[in-house]
């Protein structure tokens, strides 16, 4: 009776194509509603354009085109001016799941997968039955390709309907014409905040969404800087997996261990080659492919054993802070806050991979006060939109205590309440997502690590600015009462001594006690471009170099002694430095440092600087630091840590 | 240089294998680190055993081992007395991820995936680089087979190592043994709390769980009946995607469509049939291969205006609110609540698939006041561990305003908290999991309001609840201070008038003015059975019908005028009703009814019912309902609103 079963059984038991598992489980990929299958889609197809451009060294044009249908179906056109892709790969990319070239190189792309674009495809089909259209250009004097596509989901394997050559009026690009079902009306706001988060954190990129009633958004590109490309890199040995490492060795070209080593893993010179062969106890002419499980274990145990340099991290390329500063201004605009800091950590690696983390904290203003902080999250410069509850990013914030930074947290863990907006980023060869939906970055350790590191960092600084404005409120509300008050009473006594009013100075020096520094922040157009017309850009009036951000630093000695220390301005690191006087003893691409000489009391010394390569706002209060000097007689700065 | 970049690229893009994907990305499967990883593979090993067995009719016996060897490797073993696979396609179940027998099938089963055991081995081979070996019997008087292999990841297939077949002491069954890196010290308590769970709400199974240090636990099996097989059926015209109707037209045998409706839909008789193809304007003669797509719209626009019946709900199997009950009992055992409460909802359909909503919660008790309140997920019969915040039974209970149950929430959204557990269960042919590790429910919107109206059902009964109870306490105060007081002072005016004490029954009723409903329960063993001895087991003294719950009512007419009325008490489903007295006007499976005629004032009336099929403690308290009377002269029972 059991063996009837196990045959009976035995016949349903059969292959499942990832296809057909996608096509039933189409939530997993972001399509579960209407709505955010809209979303998804202009997400993995706008993503797809971005790296294809940026890979190619191509500012990336990207046109968005949204056309609504009645009952549900929207036809989405999707545009870049990227390289095209080669006729015969297009049935592959467009048309089969797990199908690409960034699974398996190790570098910071926005896919990694090979499944967003090709699961757009299926998501249109599976809804509306209908196929998809491709139009591919990849050289300026020949004609594109159009491919029109289904997917046979039992094979995945795309089904060409039809091909033709036409003219294209491009020098080279892809188009993908898909139609969906999808809720336009609802989802319309989340592409339309998408994008715009999307060419906040891509200012190289011009992208334009049309909407179905005809309305076209351009978001300006406002550098023509692409980022800094990132790098292939190879495996590190830290992070390699037993059986990874046994499987790269049965593939390998070389014949001998330690080539095997040096050639294919990152971070892998002679020496640390030795050391770890020694370490193992094998020979380093081995033949890897004839090694046995227990050579292998103990090469891989021998890994952990031995300073091995960390993988090189040109392999990332972070937003900047600057970027992020601008991305949280454009965020509360309407809010005025009062201050938004950021911090990044150095790159760090969890199981071989290198990631980097930035955070950014806006704080008060009109921010509700009662309301849980508002999250932003991206990804290797990808917006998260959803998923948040299950994000390593909303753990790292909830294992914080903010209490102690002025937020209200119940019990001191879970999301804080109060008037402030994060903004984590996390960039890695390999995002961990949680699903392919690509929404969520799972809890690894050592990203939570890092991220709770970075946002600490920003809630100290939080700290220390609440900390200072209050310090300079007070004073300042005893400098008013003093300047006000003294002199009044030195004129009258005067008058009735029938004296002449006496110098205050150095009464006002000894009652005020402080060292006052305050500074004042201006905005210059350097080289004026001819005018453009923009349909919509609310910064279009922002082009590269076109601002120049003037600082001046006034600092008066209230104290009744000559003093003498050094002061450091803090510069973002993509800004280039202009005039600078007096003349600075130090300047670093992190901060400008004076050394302030002999300030007699009651005197006062000016200190200018010009930064270039900045949009107007971006550096929009100094960040100002003190050394040699006992920090409680400064209001304005803090003490000077170190680099 | 386009076209260099395009052919450049070209070179780069390949095809993913599924195996290769999920090996690079194994915390999507729920092997992020080394404590989930042991808890996940512990659970997909057991819900394969359990799934096979209940399939086969076999109540299961499964054991688990966990061998914990040096460098956080550790050796699972997970046996279970199934029927067995045949030979040839172990290596597909256990060396091929997206392969199964359960994908294509429309019931509620554990697994749907065809990934988790395979999964299991590929995690085993990445981690420890050894194979994995499976024994299978799938008759009593044959010899079971060994097999052992890995999984060529680039091919996603097995590759089998060795084969052989061996005497193995059992009547069929499946044994796996797989070498992983597991935290097992962290991971303990996880893996024991898992299988304490699953025992719950599968009493029907027995589980033995060896740990390395030789320590055995074992969950008995308190029930001998199987669940309610779930039974296949076929795609509800309701929630099929037009792209599958295309699909499944394609691939039909049916030559007519009238026959493709009627033998591959469910809800799909003759009448039906008519009425679709009537209001698409289609001839049921047509041949579906030889539809064309503005057809298939048609025929799809065309079930969703024509009246059809739901789908059958046999291919779903609940938990049942006993089982509920019980296993929320045991979750607080040392926390004694105040009460449970449960409430489950009639089947409903999202996008086809029938689900059903069950949930229970726990009230009071030494559970912490200012904690948030604990949610317990299930989703068929599986506990789920990870992945709260991005569960749609966490969206469900954020959504409602708890404030007005009690319970503490500031502005009246998210995790409310206070001294209460929640739990959700949700069973469907195809739960929406937001990815392959199957930890969280999407945000299907028909889901999400079931679960809101169960958990708002809930609600109200506390509500009820404890509005009777307090209800109840001033009513005794008031009773007590009259029966104490009243006789004082009529024993004392009696002795100083000289006179015979009175009888105070009417002046108590006229002060009273309630009827007084109280309940006692007790239980007692039915028909011992042979102690067993348990190595490991809380519930050890309970056995299928080994109990027999009695239940008291005593109710007294503390007004003064005859009262007669209706009494309900509502028992749980899967209780056998004993006996009863007085003869009750009516028992359904839900209530037994009692006509209450004409008790005089301080009159009394006892109601007597036995409930046999339920462990101790499972019924616990009554739950009262009375009819024909004004429920405000009631202390005890609550309004009757219908069955």
């Amino acid at each position: 009776m059991a063996e009837a079963i196990a045959h009976e059984l035995a016949k349903k038991q059969k292959e499942i194509s990832v296809a057909e598992f996608f096509e039933r489980n189409k939530h997993i990929l972001g399509f579960g509603n209407p709505t955010r299958a809209l979303v998804t889609s202009v997400k993995e197809g706008v993503d797809n354009a971005l790296d294809a451009s940026e890979e190619a060294g191509i500012l990336p044009d990207i046109y968005v085109e949204i056309k609504n249908h009645e009952d549900g179906e929207c036809k989405l056109i999707i545009e870049d001016n990227g390289p095209g892709i080669i006729k015969r790969q297009i049935p592959h990319i467009f048309g089969r799941l797990l199908y690409g070239s960034r699974f398996h190189a190790i570098r910071q792309s926005r896919g990694q997968q090979g499944i967003g674009i090709s699961a757009v495809v299926l998501y249109g089909q599976l809804t509306t039955g209908k196929h998809a259209k491709i139009i591919s250009k990849i050289q300026e004097d020949r004609p594109a390709s159009l491919v029109e596509l289904a997917i046979d989901t039992n094979k995945n394997r795309a089904e060409v309907i039809s091909q033709d050559i036409l003219h294209w009026d491009k020098s080279s690009g892809t188009r993908l014409e898909v139609s969906i079902i999808a809720d336009y009306k609802r989802g319309r706001r989340f592409v339309y905040e998408y994008l715009q988060s999307v060419s906040i954190v891509n200012p190289h990129a011009q992208i334009i969404f049309k909407e179905p009633d005809g309305t076209e958004h351009l978001f300006e590109r406002t550098s023509d800087i692409l980022p800094r490309k990132s790098i292939e890199i190879k495996p590190h040995p830290y992070g390699v997996e037993l059986g990874t490492l046994i499987k790269m060795a049965k593939n390998t070209k070389s014949r001998k261990l330690s080539s095997f080593l040096k050639n294919e893993f990152s971070s892998m010179g002679d020496r640390t080659t030795n050391a770890v062969c020694e370490k193992a106890q094998l020979d380093k002419g081995l033949d890897p492919k004839k090694m046995s499980r227990e050579q292998f274990l103990a090469l891989h145990r021998s890994f952990k054993k031995v300073k091995i340099m960390a993988p090189s991290t040109d392999c990332l390329s972070p937003i900047g802070e600057t970027l992020i500063k601008r991305s949280l201004k454009h965020e509360t605009q309407e809010i005025s806050p009062e201050f938004i800091i950021t911090a990044s950590r150095p790159p760090s690696v969890y199981a071989g991979n290198p990631f980097q983390v930035e955070v950014g904290l806006v704080y008060g203003g009109n921010l509700p006060k009662d309301k849980p902080v508002k999250l932003l999250r991206f990804a290797n410069h990808v917006t998260l939109l959803y998923q948040q509850g299950d994000c390593v990013s909303t753990s790292a914030v909830s294992s914080i205590d903010w209490r102690r930074y002025g937020l209200d947290q119940p019990s001191g863990k879970g999301i804080p309440s109060g008037p402030a907006i994060l903004l984590v980023h996390v960039s890695s060869t390999l995002i961990p997502f949680t699903s392919e939906s690509k929404e969520a970055i799972a809890d690894i350790p050592e990203i939570e690590n890092e991220i709770k590191l970075a946002l600490r960092e920003c809630a100290r600084k939080v700290q220390s600015h609440i900390h200072k404005k209050v310090r300079r409120t007070k004073t300042r509300e005893k400098f008013d009462l003093i300047t006000k008050i003294l002199p009044e009473i030195a004129k009258k006594s005067s008058n009735i001594l029938n004296k002449p009013i006496p110098s205050l100075d150095k009464v006002i020096t000894k009652i005020m006690d402080v060292i006052w520094i305050e500074d004042l922040i201006e905005y210059e157009k350097a080289s004026p471009k001819s005018t453009q017309t923009t349909l919509f850009d609310k910064s279009s009036e922002s082009s590269e170099g076109g601002w120049i951000t003037k600082s001046t630093i006034m600092i008066v000695n209230y104290k009744n002694q000559t003093q003498k220390f050094n002061l450091y301005a803090v510069i973002p690191e993509d800004a280039v430095v202009g005039t600078v006087h007096p003349t600075p003893s130090k300047i670093t691409k992190n901060y400008i440092q004076w050394n302030i000489d002999d300030i007699l009391p009651a005197n006062k010394v000016d200190i200018y600087f010009e930064l270039a390569g900045l949009d107007k706002g971006d550096f929009d209060e100094n960040d100002l630091y003190i050394e040699n000097i006992n920090p409680a007689y400064v209001i304005g700065a803090d003490k000077w840590e170190g680099d």
